[in-house]
Formats: structure tokens, C-alpha cells, sequence
């Protein structure tokens, strides 16, 4: 359901990997049976498949599994729950959807014996899902901390990289087909946001909603916090992080973060997205892989096609319960980490509030402007500090 | 079976995640039963669960799940191979045991239908066997790349980083606990070769025997060509390479190899492993964290211990057939890449033989000696042109 980038690569993988598909299932095979769209594809070699009718692929018995790449809470949302009412098994990319909604899916799911399987809907084509619910088995997951977006992964890079404007790097974004004509969902953190539930979700049992997850997005980075940070071996990123607290509490957020090497987080480039899991047995595990794109992310959609044919009964693993209203608490208050400031004020002015503090330098270096990194603290006591002292910008610094 | 670093760290992990296991058992418990080990451990707080004899485990009919930590061929194949007949689980961190025997293994565990799960045997905690069985589904394996020995890239990155020599690299990984007092296996590259066969056989579904697989340590890698490489933004790894060749031929070779930034395999540092799998659909995606270390490697076994408890009848997904002698063929025919080469030659000449290639500098570089970049081709290729010069060390560029 929903020909469009992803959807297309599903029936190509589908139709490439017969042999490797025929394999896994131990000899049946995935065969597309119709294609929902409400665009006409004239000329596609697929055009006997196209319906734009959904109760042509509801009323079939014949089909087990279906795929939803449309994107957006309706009509997916719809579309699904009748499937799944409907005894079918279905895989979805539609991280809006999961996020918003993948409680009750899961929930109905699990009342009608059928599976609903989202691995495309975090990372792409990084497995995920299963590696995490694996480390889950025989660790207390502390935390996860995530490279989860792509579009803004390559404006970063460009700008740390080549010393490129944020506008300009938006811009070779938009040319390469990277970001959308309307980039708001990824620059202001919220496509991120969805997959920071998504994983926030899973690793605790709970469900979080993209209204609890505080959000902001990498707008005010400039080129002169970059080179600060660069002058102490870090580079900015767009992190989504979540930490466990106690069994009824965790923090959840998506911001931009200062990462220092050697952090496997700093060294992902470019459109890449990476996953870092921090265990208390194993310690910190990271997946790294291409976070979007047509066949990485199909190839997600189409391994849990094959799992979801394999596996007529439903799949345990993937489940959580309704969380509450007080479950993501304020990470300002919890989260205790280093800060990057920048701030036009004087030194002396700084190690009178904050102590004997790193001052960062870069090239050009205005008189009267300061950047320094504080000492651990929350972020409430970092803006009471702040109080009076004219602040351009504060990141935090990331605890992985 | 085995109360050393990792068989401890297993009883450690079962008792400290009670909550977890339960939960995903579906509330079955993990209960340490016996606890084998010919040496005595006075004062151990689980001094009543220890044996001897091999037989109270295998004659106790309430053991459904065994852990086998021993190491080596002997007598741990044994005991597994009667364990499996007895309609018992076994898993295990013997990546020696899995190299040599894991396809008898299997097998017996097919026919007995129980598991054999060596999830701990590559890459220590990082899951790996799960997330590339994923990617098998819906890609076609292109290849597979890893660093897979923590000991050799703590030394690699000692000489990296700190320009230390290798004996004294490997004299504070010695110090540190990170090689044995004999480091034999880890520095000439037998265990990288293990996990090599073990990756291989699961990803194109045929056993690779560790004699198969042409191994070249790190004893031949100098500070100076660290010092090349570095120049242009290279890094000296220990890598283990598979690739596809054909449905009855792959390469799989374990040699230093010089990876270029910003390839993800080439920021991994110290201890740590990665794997990275090139698949046709998803391209490239790494799996990175602690490759060894007690409580991490025994995380991965007590997971497989919760799969196999609560996958009573065998798990199909692991398992490949026989191979033949000729199914691994000879890389240096078939791979082609690029080769770093260092000899004691004038420029002219090299230019003579090689065209117009990229000459590398070094700080202190002595008159008289010559380093460069090839362009690509087979390894067999090089040896010819460069007879009748003076060489000082080939390296291959991986091309991943």
C-alpha cells in the first residue's frame, strides 16, 4: 500500500530476491498480488497489480502479509486495523504511524494472532528492532542514543566538514533528493522525535507518544559553534536520547548534541544514521547502516515480510503496554551532562560564575565573544548560572 | 561448563537479571544448576553447584539449557555432542569449537531437535548472528568485513595513536589482560580466522573450515607504515573479508589491510570489534562494540541461553550444509584492490613499472626507500611486478 519511493523498492527487492526469499521460507514465496495507489503508473511493468481500491486487498483471502509505505496517520492507520481485523500480518516503514499509534496496531495485533512488524521504521535498513530486543534478554538497557536522521546527519557533516552555511547545506540537501521541498519534519527534529518513541517504546516496555518527547531541531547551529567544538575534537550532531530512570520513569529527547571522538556516534557521516544501545552487561553496542532510501529501507520491510510469512502465529517479541502521562519526566531536571556555552561576556565573568572552566577558541574569535564547556550539571542549573550573561548558545554534551 | 572469565560472568549475568529473563520467558526462570569445572573454587559463593564429573550435568534430566564456556576442541565437543543427543541446548562462546565442528554440531542438534546457539562466539557481546541472519532475508550478501580480535587492534591502535612500537604495544596489552602470556592466536590471526570461518558459513550457507582460510598476523606492521598510511588519512587493520564469488565459490582471508576514513571500520579503536556486511538491497551496514571481556561476552551467551529457553523445538534459522575443498578460493587471484607498498627503489623505477601512481611521505623518511598506492588489481599481479625489487612490506587496501 503506497507506490511511492519505498513501496516500489519492496516489490523490486520482492522480484530480485526470490532465491534468498524461497530460502528463508522454506520454499513458499512472497508474490505481490495488487498494489494500492491512488496515482496512475502508466507504463509500469507492475499495471495489471494496481488497484485504487483498498477492498480489493482486504476481501482476498489470498493475501497473508501486506505492506504499508504510505506514510502519515490516515488513511494508514485505517487501512491497517481492518487488515489486521481482518487476520492479516502487516509491515510497515510508517514511522508517524508506530509512533502515534503502535499500541493499539500492537495491541489489536495480538487479539487477532497476527503480527505488525515496523523494522524499516527505525534506521532504514539498519536492523534494529531484533538486534535491541536481543541485548534486552540479558542486560538492563541504561540508555540509547541515536543518529536518526538523515537529512539533517548530511547538513551537519557539510557544515563541520566543507564550512558550509546551514542555508547552502539545506539547499545540496533539497538538490540531492536528501530533504523534502518542505524540510520542517527533519530540521526541527521531528521525524526523529517519532523514531526516539519508536525505540523508547520497545527498550521499556512503554509506550511514548511524540508529545512527550521534547524536540528541537538543528536551526540555531552555526558555523562558529562548530568550529568552537571542532578546536576540542567534537562535532555536532542531531541526537535523539533516551535514559532509563526507574521502572515507571525515563527521559526521552531529541537535540543537538555535542559528541566527542572517539564516540562511534562522531564518525557517522553524511546521510548514515547509527544506533547506540548502552547495556549494563555488555556495555555500548552501536549499529550503523543507511538510515533512508529506497532499497536500504525496502530491504527492512521485506525481511519483516518474510518473518511475518514465516511466522504464521504472532511473534511475542515485539510488544509494550500504555505508559502514563508522568512516564517521560523533564530531562532538563534528571539528565546531568557537560554544556557547551557560548555567550558575548568577558572570561573573568565566566570563572566567577562557573569556576575554572575550558575556554574554546576558533579562527576569527571576536573580542568580547566566550565559548567554554561547563562542568556536569542539569540544565536548570545551567540557565540559573546563565542568568544575566548574554547567551548566543547552549549545546549539550552528550553522556555517550 | 568452564568457571573462567566468560563461564563466571554467565552465572553473574543469569543472577543479576532475573527481572528480564523472567519477562522474556514469559516468566520461566534461568536456574544455575551445576556448575562444571575441574579446578576448585574455594570460598565461591556458588561452591554447592560445582562438579567434576560431566555427568551430573548430562544425566540430569532437568537441565534443558547448557552453556559451554570451555574453549578448545577437546574435551568440549564431546561433551556437547552428547548433550545435544541427549535432547539438551547447548550454547556456547567456543568460536574454535563452531570453526571446526559447528556443522557436525548443528546437524546432531537438527536431528535431536534441540539448539546449538554460538552467538558469543563472534564478536563477543555484539549481536551479530541474529541481525545477519536479517539481512539475509531480503539481500543478496555482497560481502563481509570485520574486526573481529580486540588484542591486535588495541596494539594497531597503540602504534596509531601513540606511535608505540609493537612490542611494547603488545607488552601493555599484556599487562592490561587484553592478550594471553602466550598471544600466539591473537597476534598471527587464528582467532580472527575462526570467527571468519563461522560469519562465512552462516552467510553463504556453507562450512568454512579454519584451514580454508589463508591467515596473516600483524608481526610484520611497523611504525613507519603506520606512518605512510596515516598521510593520507589511512589506518593499519586486522581484517577478516569474505566475499561472494559465486554460488560455489567465496574468498574469506584473514590479513592487515588499510582501511581509508571515513569508513566506519576505520574508527573503531582499542578493544572493540565491528562487522560490517555489504549487502546488494541495504548496502552497508556495521554492527559495532566490546568484541571480548567477561560480562559482555557473557551477556551474549545468557541471550542465547533465553532463546533456547523459550524456543523449545529447534530454531531453523541457524544452520548451513557442507562445503567442499574448493569452495573457498584463492583471494589473491580473485580479489582485486589497490595495495600499499613500501621498498627500498627510487621513484623512476617504481614509475617505470606502475605508471603514474601516488607516492606517500613520512616524517624521517630515509633517501633511497619508496612508498606508494598501486592501482587496483589481483594480488598475484602485484608479485610480478614488483620481482626484482626490494621490498619492504605489501599491504592490501580493503575495499571496504
Amino acid at each position: 500500500m503506497g507506490y511511492g519511493t519505498v513501496g516500489s523498492g519492496v516489490v523490486e527487492v520482492i522480484e530480485n530476491h526470490k532465491r534468498v526469499i524461497t530460502k528463508r521460507t522454506d520454499g513458499d514465496m512472497l508474490e505481490v498480488s495488487h498494489i494500492l495507489d491512488l496515482r496512475d503508473f502508466p507504463g509500469d511493468s507492475h499495471e495489471a497489480l494496481f488497484t485504487k481500491d483498498f477492498n480489493d486487498i482486504l476481501n482476498d483471502d489470498e493475501v497473508k502479509v501486506v505492506a504499508e509505505t504510505m506514510g502519515g496517520i490516515n488513511p494508514a492507520y485505517d487501512f491497517t486495523m481492518k487488515l489486521i481485523k481482518a487476520g492479516k500480518s502487516v509491515v510497515t516503514s510508517n514511522k508517524e504511524l508506530v509512533a502515534q499509534k503502535g499500541l493499539e496496531l500492537l495491541n489489536a495485533a495480538r487479539e487477532n494472532g497476527v503480527n505488525y512488524l515496523f523494522e524499516a521504521s527505525v534506521g532504514g535498513g539498519i536492523p534494529i528492532i531484533r538486534p535491541m530486543d536481543q541485548c534486552l534478554a540479558a542486560n538492563n538497557i541504561e540508555g540509547i542514543a541515536g543518529i536518526l536522521n538523515g537529512t539533517t546527519n548530511f547538513i551537519l557533516t557539510k557544515m563541520i566538514e566543507e564550512d558550509m552555511s546551514f542555508a547552502s547545506a539545506l539547499k545540496l540537501a533539497q538538490a540531492n533528493g536528501y530533504a523534502e521541498k518542505d524540510p520542517t519534519a527533519d530540521i526541527e527534529g521531528f521525524d526523529a522525535c517519532r523514531k526516539v518513541c519508536i525505540l523508547a517504546s520497545l527498550a521499556f516496555g512503554k509506550h511514548v507518544y511524540p508529545n512527550q518527547v521534547e524536540t528541537e531541531g538543528i536551526t540555531s547551529i552555526t558555523l562558529e559553534d562548530v568550529a568552537y567544538i571542532a578546536s576540542v575534537h567534537g562535532v555536532i550532531k542531531l541526537l535523539g536520547q533516551i535514559s532509563y530512570i526507574s521502572e515507571n520513569e525515563i527521559a526521552a529527547f531529541v537535540s543537538p548534541a555535542v559528541v566527542f571522538h572517539p564516540s562511534q556516534l562522531a564518525s557517522v557521516n553524511g546521510v548514515f544514521n547509527a544506533i547506540l544501545v548502552r547495556g549494563d552487561a555488555v556495555g555500548d553496542v552501536c549499529f550503523y547502516g543507511p538510515g533512508a532510501g529506497k532499497l536500504p529501507t525496502a530491504s527492512a520491510v521485506v525481511a519483516d515480510m518474510v518473518d511475518a510469512a514465516k511466522h504464521t502465529q504472532r511473534r511475542k517479541i515485539f510488544g509494550w503496554g500504555e505508559g502514563s502521562e508522568s512516564y517521560v519526566v523533564d530531562h532538563k531536571e534528571v539528565i546531568i551532562s557537560q554544556f557547551y556555552v557560548r555567550a558575548r561576556a568577558d572570561e573573568g565573568e565566566i570563572k566567577r560564575i562557573f569556576g575554572d572552566v575550558k575556554f574554546l577558541n576558533r579562527y576569527g574569535k571576536p573580542a568580547g565573544e566566550v565559548a567554554f564547556i561547563t562542568d556536569k550539571m542539569n540544565e536548570y542549573t545551567l540557565e540559573k548560572k546563565l542568568e544575566g550573561v548574554n547567551v548566543i548558545n547552549t549545546i549539550r554534551i552528550t553522556n555517550y
